[in-house]
């Protein structure tokens, strides 16, 4: 039965140490953080109150009380009050073997000592503990209080119930623990950001690239993929339609070539075999297409937000758009001789996979999106496009009554038509009718008000008279269609009879 | 000065091909893909409109009419035509060389001529062309529709002005063009990754890991950082407060570990001040306190847009949600003693940076997605919950009225209260009024009906009297609160005085 944890020792208060705290006081459970040098405090406080307003935005689902935080350069006091221990010295491996021993002369004989250590040996560094069987590797990523990833591996000594603790106390605190089935220098995770991180020195130091350089070669391109799909993944999908088998046919012969300065290995019948094995099991029975669906949904919604931090890939993206509004100038779409003795049909679309619920019912924003965008192509039939946006002018919605007739389902193509109800020189009332453009079948209505806004100054102003002509000319027209049978009406639920 | 661009001729029609056509379609440039495969057609559709959902989900900004696609399986023909051509085929050099030499026949002298190659040398390629100042290579990355970076470089015959021509025709649809200064195989981005994939290679092949662990290691890890920011700001970063400099003391000596395959460079002064004064220049002025809030800022937006797609590290923190929801089961549910006095207080979220169109406000529909989540949270607090559901019963919306009232910009704190209007068997009425939650200001209200149903039959049935017992305290309670400001209003444009 493994010891419930209430306190867990911090050992070394530097970023990966702090990282622990904020990680672990967050989720309720108290800290003791011990570093020698006293001055440490400071730096420690500043990164755990400079990490909860991240933690907060994360997740909104409750929590426990924040744990309490203290702080001792006694070492023997803070983890023998500990129920787990952390350590997180530099990275030198007499100082951690030392470091390690004294740690376990002091912690309770079942209490786990887990070592942040990037890539030492835990069979050496835990050679001098007593008790050695509860020391660990558990090594994390900074910011520690963020990032899910915790490498987990024992050395010779460590008995395997300890990792399964150690593993679930991680998941405890929302961690993603990896364990590392083959003792081996580096683990997996350094291994690989140290590959890359030696050939960016390489790189510096030969005089091909800057720093920035070599930041923005990662940024821009592949390290947008990294975040939710590793390399092995993401070569089974540049493989097209075969995925990895075909990458490497295409790629294999590269790997002979000086792309970088570390040799690969030889590509042997068993080697193409386990990636081809390793990323079929990945794929999960997803096709390279589904996948393919997955990963630009996650780009789309990575780059978005990144575009509002403007920063890196977003800040791309942002400035692509403003030259895109920029560029695109305007004209009214509509024209004299149009027919305007019936609702305007300006939008047409068709019910997107992702807008469905698990019932295959179009969710309620949906329709309001549909909606949306039905406004828009009345606004830009009258002239309010994106030239008329980047002079400082635009329509904003301030109200909207929606009714729901029928259920809609994925796929089903969708046709919104628009009446003009009112007008003066700043608002605008109208009436949309959503149908089925197949059967014709009535979905939805809204009736919504606009106001025509200086965006800058955030307040409404008078239309430019160019669109306010065209708009009382449909306006006119409209006046003579009979009003709609669902205009204004009260919300109420009956009294009881 | 540089040629208008109008159609684009794709050579090679595979993943990167295909990708390339996907983009420039998008933008509305004509493209003729060719190909020797006549067969390659069908993937080439395929790829383009599997493109277009997330072309189009990604940016607002108005787009020029899209372009028009072609195929042949004359290589003459489609680069005749063309303003810039974009070669896609096969990594190997010989065939790449022989390929250039053919196209630079075809093409029209000023016009240019690009490899998509991962790391061949451009002077190589180049040699056997007319006109060899207009050849050079643009190395995208998949899927090049989405991901903005592309590698800029020439050979010794390349003329400068083509490489600027290229970088500013890439900028033009939206990429971000990266120049390589120093011309070396793997250009700079593919020699981090084919470092990074070889190592990988090396796991795999000595036992060490698997596919999946490997892909693990980076995606709830470092990759989750490399999305914004690469690895030199990252280590400046883990440096703590003296940055780089401190940090490349402090693994140092870790460079001469056998942490990879790849053995480091020596670390001398001069190396060292590189690093420090490239990172500085990254950093632009920022200290390490701003850049690590930058970076959490970061991190939480994209785990959170993971988290809709209930992938990667976003998988995590949705289950690790759950569990949390779980472990305090009950506490959100209606209790006797609740307080029942003012509006019921049960949802909170925070604007989504995805939420936000141009403007930085968020769009209509996102309004309504919030109330609807409100209306969730009440349901789930009178007991109208997944059990609920799994046996056939659920509230519908029939009717919604929105008032905006104020714009609301990305990341801002949301809550939403709920007051009860009226119920019977089968309705319920209820009023949300959204605030911001740090300065209590009222963004937008919501009136609605909703309609119990049993979803099978689709039709209204009468709702179970435990749900209606609750309903009915509470309504009994908010009745005695004040009317809603905005209730029932009607919408009208007041006739002119």
């Amino acid at each position: 039965m493994a010891r419930e944890i209430r306190t867990v020792a911090v050992v070394g208060a530097g970023v990966i140490g702090a990282g622990w705290a904020a990680r672990c006081l967050h989720r309720g459970i108290d800290v003791v953080v011990t570093d020698v040098s006293a001055d440490a405090e400071r730096g420690l406080r500043e990164v755990v109150s400079n990490a909860e307003p991240a933690l907060n935005q994360l997740s909104l689902a409750p929590r426990k009380e924040k744990g309490t935080l203290s702080f001792t350069t006694s070492l023997a006091e803070a983890v023998s009050k500990a129920d787990f221990v952390q350590e997180n010295a530099p990275e030198r491996e007499d100082l951690k073997r030392n470091l390690l021993a004294e740690i376990s002369k002091h912690a309770a004989p079942d209490v786990i000592i887990a070592s942040s250590s990037s890539g030492l040996l835990p069979t050496i560094i835990q050679a001098d503990c007593t008790h050695p069987e509860r020391v660990l590797i558990g090594h994390p990523f900074n910011p520690v209080y963020l990032l899910p990833l915790v490498e987990v591996l024992g050395g010779e000594k460590t008995g395997p119930q300890f990792i399964e603790d150690a593993m679930a106390f991680y998941s405890s605190i929302g961690m993603k623990p990896l364990k590392v089935r083959k003792e081996i220098e580096g683990y997996i995770s350094d291994r690989l950001q140290e590959a890359l991180w030696r050939e960016a020195l390489h790189m510096v130091a030969d005089g091909v690239a800057t720093t920035d350089e070599i930041d923005q070669a990662v940024i821009y391109g592949p390290g947008l993929r990294w975040a939710f799909m590793g390399t092995c993944l993401t070569f089974h999908l540049a493989g097209g339609e075969q995925g990895m088998r075909h990458m490497l046919e295409q790629f294999g012969p590269a790997l002979e070539l000086p792309w970088t300065k570390l040799k690969a290995p030889e590509l042997t019948d068993q080697l193409i075999d386990r990636m081809v094995e390793g990323t079929q099991q990945q794929a999960d029975g997803y096709s390279i297409r589904d996948l393919e669906q997955l990963r630009d949904n996650c780009l789309v919604s990575i780059m978005q937000s990144l575009r509002s931090f403007n920063y890196a890939s977003g800040n791309v993206l942002k400035e692509d758009d403003e030259r895109q509004y920029e560029q695109t100038s305007g004209s009214t779409e509509w024209a004299d001789g149009d027919d305007l003795s019936r609702p305007l049909d300006l939008h047409g679309d068709k019910v997107h996979p992702e807008w469905v619920d698990y019932n295959n019912h179009m969710t309620e924003s949906r329709y309001l999106q549909v909606f949306g965008d039905a406004s828009d192509a009345l606004f830009r039939y009258v002239g309010v496009n994106a030239e008329y946006h980047a002079n400082g002018n635009s329509y904003y919605t301030v109200e909207t009554h929606i009714n729901n007739i029928l259920e809609v389902a994925a796929h089903e193509p969708l046709r919104v038509t628009t009446q003009l109800l009112g007008l003066d020189d700043k608002r605008l009332h109208f009436y949309h009718r959503m149908y089925n453009s197949k059967d014709n079948s009535l979905l939805a209505t809204a009736e919504q008000m606009v106001l025509h806004v200086d965006m800058k100054a955030g307040k409404a102003c008078p239309a430019k008279p160019e669109i306010l002509n065209v708009l009382g000319k449909i306006l006119d027209a409209h006046k003579k269609l009979p009003a709609p049978e669902r205009l204004s009406r009260q919300m109420m639920v009956p009294p009881p009879k």
